[in-house]
């Protein structure tokens, strides 16, 4: 199983088309010491297999595309991208979805929540509905391994498990009622008993039972609890953003210290989060405790 | 005034992600005959103003953002575009609107026509909408001159008139009853009597009345009615996608040939369209006929 990040970065991308904070004009000046990384997504090829899946569909998705050859299209029309899986419903991940619109047929993976928050309330949906076939929504269930397929049940060579993490409804749905699967952990692999890729980018506080997989991309947004507000960049703390820091007792370092994960790797990383420059003591404390810190184009095989 | 082209693409851009035609091929390998394009949007900034106004907000507009040091924050948080101008509901000119959520007043000049399919029928539509202020929709009256202002009320120093052009409601909203408010072209000056950038860059069929402008930005889309067809790549003609071909009796380069228009650029080029490629046929006709043919990065001085 291949692994390829296209986007690093949580929502807003580094750097982020507002924010004139340190970390962004680092990246607008071309510092070596700071990498611009793009809105959260990967891409997961089986072995042996010729298509690709998407795992969240950024806001950014185009230009992941054009960045990686081997999402390019082999023919007229085309795509080697066979499938979407979204683990939420937040913008930062299924935006991208309406930038696939060009009659190419679909096949997207998604709870039912999360299909419904998307299809059901937005006409522009319908973009991606202009012929019979267009896209095929499949029902991510909770706890139950699915395969995922291409738009015309194709085999991807890859099976999905859903399960519920905390977190929270999409910004633009607050004041829905919360339900389990509005934010959902992927375990990714070939086949059972094969390694596992498993994703948790949204994760509101480190869940108590153990984690185990071959490899853990996990929620790496902030540092610290008030890093928004102690940047002059917003109010808002980590958990009101329903993101775990990484640092502190409570912090995503420390509570999977002891988990079963041979590598380990952060992602959806804010441009707030100091751990995004070389040199910083908080880089180098993630480093030290054996954590990897993803960027765009990193390739990981299991 | 100034004007600087950010994306000179049609919907899709250039190279498209699921198009293997020679035009995206050509791009993808770096052959100097042709430049990749981002999709359709400008920004015009008055003399003497610091501030900058965007025609369209394109699913690109984060890439283009960066890709334009003007358009770079100057402060921890803050834009120094101070007004987005919509003339269609297109995706391709409003979907980049759901790119700039993060928390940043913005001010939107769109028909009301325009606003509604955006704003009523779209839950994602509340991301922009999380605070009081957070977003204005300023309505833009056909045929009236009225001032393109900031989130505030501040003055950009730029006005603007609309007026109907023949097009079409976009794709996800096909069924609607048409509207003169549905598509618009755009007459942008500092002041009355001064230099006027005339916008129409989705037009079904040249109007018969007079054209007059310092510069024009017009629809070049297709080159030719079956240019899709004859490329393998669609069943859609030009005009069933409300978009006059450049070539032909009826074309633009033939019924402009007489406007009184000093500078006339082709934007809003598909991919499938020749005038792309550097020594073509079609490039050297548009060319010879004193027209310019946009690409990204371009500047306009009025």
């Amino acid at each position: 199983m291949r692994v390829r990040v296209l986007g690093a970065a949580a929502g807003g991308g580094l750097p982020q088309w507002n924010c004139g904070c340190e970390r962004c004009r680092m990246c607008r000046r071309g510092d070596p010491h700071i990498r611009a990384r793009t809105q959260d997504s990967i891409a997961v090829q089986a072995g042996g297999c010729a298509g690709w899946v998407l795992v969240h569909a950024s806001p950014d998705v185009l230009r992941q595309i054009e960045a990686t050859p081997d999402l390019h299209p082999r023919g007229r029309r085309h795509t080697p991208i066979e499938a979407i899986v979204l683990a939420n419903g937040d913008l930062d991940h299924v935006l991208g979805l309406f930038c696939l619109r060009e009659s190419q047929p679909l096949s997207i993976h998604a709870t039912s929540a999360v299909r419904a928050g998307i299809v059901e309330r937005n006409v522009i949906a319908r973009t991606l509905d202009r012929f019979p076939g267009h896209t095929v929504w499949r029902d991510l269930p909770l706890g139950v391994e699915a395969p995922l397929l291409g738009p015309a049940g194709e085999a991807t060579g890859l099976c999905v498990t859903a399960f519920p993490v905390p977190g929270k409804v999409p910004v633009h749905l607050a004041g829905d009622a919360p339900s389990a699967e509005d934010n959902v952990g992927l375990r990714l692999r070939e086949r059972p008993g094969g390694p596992e890729l498993l994703l948790m980018t949204a994760v509101a506080r480190v869940p108590d039972e153990p984690i185990r997989a071959a490899v853990l991309l996990f929620d790496g947004t902030f540092w610290q609890d008030d890093e928004l507000g102690c940047m002059g960049l917003g109010e808002a703390t980590a958990r009101d953003m329903a993101h775990v820091p990484i640092g502190g007792p409570e912090g995503s370092l420390a509570r999977l210290a002891a988990a079963d994960v041979p590598r380990r790797i952060y992602t959806h990383i804010n441009n707030s989060n100091p751990i995004l420059v070389e040199g910083s003591a908080e880089r180098r404390a993630v480093l030290d405790a054996g954590w990897e810190i993803a960027e765009d184009g990193m390739e990981i095989t299991l």
